[in-house]
């Protein structure tokens, strides 16, 4: 089969990427590089079933040219995904996650490709009002521009479900570590803890519980996703581990992975920034019924990510912004 | 007090001026005319404490240096409230509505203008997985583009109230009805009517039950949650009424209004359009407990719009869309 991967150059989709063009499926795939890195997609490039277009989804004829030619299924997994700054920037979530979506989703309606996966996200729970949290759980209010995007994106793509005969799997994943990792509360630590291997400033009170998945579980959750039939022609999927990990669990667990034993000081507060969540879990009952579930733990997803990034230091100097 | 009412010559927008020019208030309005009409601020122009600006919220150093007079609160109205048409222009509703906010949202945090009250609407619970549907239901799937859009834009205040300690009260309404309506079913109806008073032609099956509120009941809501003091700083409220109408009842007060008997042809299907809700009825004890109540039925309330544009065909006449 022939697939559009969107972001194709991102954590999570280049990984995707490898696994669709290792299953023998040919595979067209977009990204800007806004976070997405050449180095991500450097392996499928010498793969003969992988084509790639640097382009911008905020540009919609250009995303039509690249499904006329024939696409079974998009997964569209571009997006801006840094929740924690979108107070610095308020029209990028807005921009790059539902205007970009819509842009994807009107470029498959003119070109009759009618099927799609989209990688949305827990944030979307906000401060969730029962955990672990499932799919239909009570309506909440979102806390963060990112979630508030994606809940737009969702929408337009049930829209287009209900209006043009689409069909959708949405995706909410809970962050995402492993190789590849390049934002997120592990590069903060290790790259604080290379300048300074004796101290750590951590935001918040040490004692968020989040949830965490490793990319490996997560992609194969993307096939599972797409592999199954399922019952109605739009559908929304917690994809997420049962286990939870608190920050100080994981700082021992990153000082452990770099053989370090720095005095860690705390911001302060139950949270780590406006609209950062104390405690996240989802319900992926849904998502494990269809014989899909997690191999590797937040543990050792978190002291894998530590060992990956060590060994790629150059994913943690800065970059240029746009 | 000093109020800044966006949307101000749409149809709830200039009637909520009327009243807070009533009450001896300050009021700055703006318009980009896309909906509104200047006939409906025609009233208020004459008034010194009404000021006018026909600006495009899009472009946002506008409306910080309105917001700079010092304002006390924003009733943010302005919005592209057309559903039923979202799949043919599907950036619409998120510039209008979504990315709009977003401006408004800047422009209030660099002015120092932090109490807002929304304007959104019960189409954020798609097809409502509880009926009457209170404001923590069963998460909805999203079913259309504006409610989608406007799901965004309400999370988009909610992270401007967590992150930058502003205070909101989001309003969820129903379909208004009463003078200055412009825009739905019974204009839709009674201009059918007005050209072939022997035949109507409905989409559905006639059997969808909507809830509508008149919007002398809808604007003294607005005025009630401004004048309340909410326990939270970030309040979801729904308002609407205890009862619904049928569309089968509709026309039929349409109809004795206008003194015809048409024959009506049904389209057929449960739903209107992609995305119509067959079934609308808002829980609103929440509202309900601050003291406020509907004080005309909603076949009145038809009845009354019937009247209205009866009397005001020219609002009947197709406008050039933008």
């Amino acid at each position: 089969m022939r697939f559009l991967v969107t972001g194709c150059a991102g954590f999570i989709g280049s990984h995707l990427v490898d696994r669709l063009l290792n299953e023998g499926h040919e595979v067209l795939g977009v990204d800007n590089f806004s976070t997405g890195r050449a180095e991500f997609i450097a392996p499928a490039k010498v793969n003969p079933r992988f084509k790639f277009f640097e382009v911008d989804l905020l540009n919609p004829d250009v995303i039509e040219g690249i499904l006329s030619a024939g696409i079974d299924r998009v997964f569209h997994l571009a997006a801006n995904a840094d929740v924690r700054d979108g107070l610095k920037h308020p029209q990028k979530d807005f921009e790059q996650n539902t205007l970009v979506t819509i842009n994807v989703l009107e470029a498959m309606r003119k070109t009759g490709v009618k099927r799609i996966i989209f990688s949305s996200t827990g944030s979307v729970y906000g401060e969730a009002p029962v955990i672990p949290t499932p799919e239909n759980c009570p309506f909440p209010v979102q806390t963060s521009l990112y979630g508030a995007s994606k809940i737009a994106a969702e929408g337009a793509i049930s829209s287009y479900v209900e209006g043009y005969g689409f069909q959708a799997v949405v995706l909410r994943f809970v962050s995402v570590l492993g190789e590849r990792y390049s934002h997120g509360h592990v590069i903060d630590f290790v790259r604080q803890l290379l300048v300074k291997p004796d101290e750590l400033i951590v935001l918040g009170d040490g004692r968020q519980r989040k949830s965490y998945i490793h990319v490996a579980d997560c992609v194969e959750g993307i096939l599972q996703a797409h592999r199954r039939t399922w019952p109605k022609r739009f559908e929304v999927v917690n994809l997420g581990t049962d286990e939870f990990i608190t920050v100080f669990q994981s700082i021992e667990a990153i000082s452990r992975e770099m053989r370090l034993q720095p005095r860690v000081l705390f911001g302060g507060g139950d949270r780590g920034w406006p609209g950062d969540n104390p405690f996240i879990l989802l319900d992926c009952s849904k998502m494990r019924a269809t014989g899909w579930k997690t191999t590797i733990s937040i543990r050792d997803a978190v002291q894998m990510t530590t060992r990956f990034l060590m060994k790629n230091r150059w994913l943690m100097e800065e970059r240029k912004s746009s």
